[in-house]
């Protein structure tokens, strides 16, 4: 279904209006709106494969690297996983309506605290399409209308996904203005949704380091930041050698592109000679190039000298940076200097380290003895993920659909005054 | 205990650097330290109110107001007020090491999510000098460090509070560094603390509307919004006439000054003729002014024509606006428009509306038949308030201590990796 409004701000309020009825349905409802859209998706394959070929020759011709028009493309069954992610979704519990608090005061005024939609989300992410129903969905879910701002580069395939997931919405008997996008106004459109306070009540960015930054300086919206993560594991003095070697190849090579990976590897100076021999030749076995400072370069071959940088990238490849600390102290200063605040994890079987690491990490999530990759919605249980929030408000570590509702107290009272 | 950093920055640094030791610090150790800042605030009080009579003859000269002049005055048993909050705010239970989720997954690992400090809290207040104990307090009892920029008329109070509650903290072994102030630097103080994103956590204005915009629009910093309430009393059809008086008239003339005062009541029209008669003869025995439009003007006598501006302001004063609308609808609709989403309330014994204006208004606080100066976190039973947020990111209402803490998830492994 396509859109007529002509500006970025008329349809961020038709988003707004259409929010109101959104938030009114049921449960039911909104499984079923829901499945809708797969069916959907599903019913319109060939379509948004046809818009995604505009967009992959139109890559291929601007030079895109190989990687990034392997994420744009969408097949066949890449677009049944859409439909079925959109299923998932359908089946996670209903995050609103929740009681979170529930008191009577002494004059009998009944007071709840209960979970309602935000309203409008708006979210601005970059090639990937598979974002464009992702956040769709989880805003449906959750009762919100949503505003999306995708990139360029798959702009026909995200036109071709909104059109058809607001039909469904349209079919349904629902306001299909509940999905929006501002897409075709380029820069503008972003802009707009940075500007809009009052219209949007949360923006959701979703991409590089570049763009979140971007997003968190400029908008006026309340944002919640998700994202970029230069993640440590401490090796302590006490670290198994098999612990140590399984969980940082594991952090760093089973998937390097995402932001749970490790990037640095902190050793405390009394384990190095016993762990950082295996640890460089397991990494470097399965393709790691492994970078060091000069007490870790020399417990292994071909050790690249790590620079100041190295020690504040997120390579989102198969790159690791490798220190060797004095002791816990020093580790965390490094910690300190260097997270951001995404996930931290130190390898130790000494329970008052342990312990002191899990009280003086600020980081979304502190781990002991397990692999950073694990800070994941889907691996907590969640169902599905919104993004991993890496700021201190509202949100922090992954997000699940509760992340996507605001607050509301109920007040239900009989002529009470304030005496 | 005076502060001898040179720049804000170094102060706001200094702040961050004695966080880390105060997120540590235990329950108990937290209780005393308040009690002792009581009793330093009770053992200075001569050297406060002396402070203070500066601020005061400086007010005077510069012409400041009655009103403001008493807001600002503080004497020896205001001062001993001051110590009491202090006092009370020990008491209240630590918001800190809340266990908020629990899971061990499949494989093994343990997960939990647990309250934290965010760290270091700013805010940016005007002229009440008692803003300055009460976040000080209220931020270190939940672990945070402060950063405090309070108004130029109370800035020698200020700088005598701030010196005796930082000797406080050396004296109990605490970095008095904690406790930080850039009232000093004018203007710049509150730009470099809208600045500093990465040194300040969260930064909770409070004051004027104006002065709220100003930080909502200016600060890269996460804010919590608070305060301005353009607060509604819709008088259902079915509004028993001695609710409607007694709820309207105290949430106007109890305390016209604060934010959760009635500024605007909407009457159906089909009661307008039972009730407007009653409701406008009640406010103005109590001294209001009566603003209204025409329908409602022709139920009273001196009703002030009410102007659209009128409608849009939160007016602090014996100054009421009164509208006859033609149902619920219209009454929502002007609610929509005009509201700060602070606190509306209805006054019905039709149980369909009721539970209509609960789920349809976007509001923090939405009430039944009670009064809105129910909105407090006193009220609410908190024990102490941070402020009403207007926002719906983190908090929304009457604000709490657990609302000055974020979250941090704690994961216990051994050993495992991600397949």
């Amino acid at each position: 279904m396509t859109i007529t409004a002509a500006t970025p701000q008329e349809r961020m309020h038709s988003a707004r209006t259409a929010s109101r009825s959104l938030g009114l349905l049921t449960d039911a409802a909104k499984t079923a709106l829901l499945r809708s859209i797969a069916e959907a998706i599903d019913a319109n394959v060939d379509e948004i494969v046809e818009a995604n070929a505009d967009d992959v020759s139109r890559g291929r011709a601007d030079g895109l690297t190989t990687g990034l028009i392997d994420r744009l493309t969408l097949d066949g069954s890449r677009v049944a996983a859409l439909a079925t992610a959109v299923r998932d979704v359908a089946q996670l519990p209903d995050p609103v309506g929740r009681v979170l608090d529930d008191r009577v005061l002494d004059n009998g005024l009944h007071l709840q605290k209960v979970s309602v939609p935000f309203g409008v989300i708006g979210s601005i992410y970059e090639a990937r399409p598979n974002v464009t129903v992702d956040i769709a969905a989880l805003a449906l879910r959750s009762g919100n209308a949503v505003v999306l701002r995708g990139g360029s580069a798959a702009q026909s395939t995200n036109a071709a996904l909104i059109s058809v997931m607001r039909g469904a919405l349209a079919d349904a008997g629902v306001d299909p203005e509940a999905i929006q996008t501002v897409d075709d106004f380029g820069r503008d459109g972003a802009r707009a949704l940075m500007r809009a306070r009052g219209l949007v009540d949360v923006l959701v960015p979703r991409g590089s380091a570049q763009l979140i930054e971007t997003v968190v300086t400029e908008s006026s919206v309340p944002v919640i930041e998700t994202g970029a993560g230069v993640v440590h594991i401490v090796l302590d003095a006490t670290a198994p050698l098999d612990w140590a070697t399984d969980i940082v190849v594991n952090a760093k090579v089973q998937r390097p592109s995402v932001c749970n990976a490790v990037e640095t590897v902190l050793v405390h100076r009394d384990a190095a000679s016993r762990l950082l021999p295996s640890v460089i030749e397991a990494l470097q076995e399965r393709g790691v190039t492994v970078h060091g400072d000069a007490a870790a370069a020399s417990f292994g071959r071909d050790v690249v000298p790590a620079t100041d940088e190295d020690w504040a990238t997120e390579h989102m490849s198969l790159d690791i940076s490798i220190r060797v600390v004095d002791d816990l102290d020093d580790a965390l200063a490094h910690i300190r200097r260097y997270s951001t605040q995404h996930t931290e994890s130190i390898i130790t079987t000494d329970d008052d380290v342990a312990e002191r690491f899990l009280a003086e990490v600020d980081a979304a999530v502190v781990m002991v003895n397990a692999s950073t990759r694990f800070t994941d919605g889907g691996e907590f249980g969640f169902g599905a993920e919104v993004g991993i929030s890496t700021q201190k408000l509202h949100a922090r570590g992954p997000m699940g659909l509760p992340e996507l509702t605001t607050t509301k107290w109920l007040a239900r009272g009989a002529g009470q005054i304030r005496s």
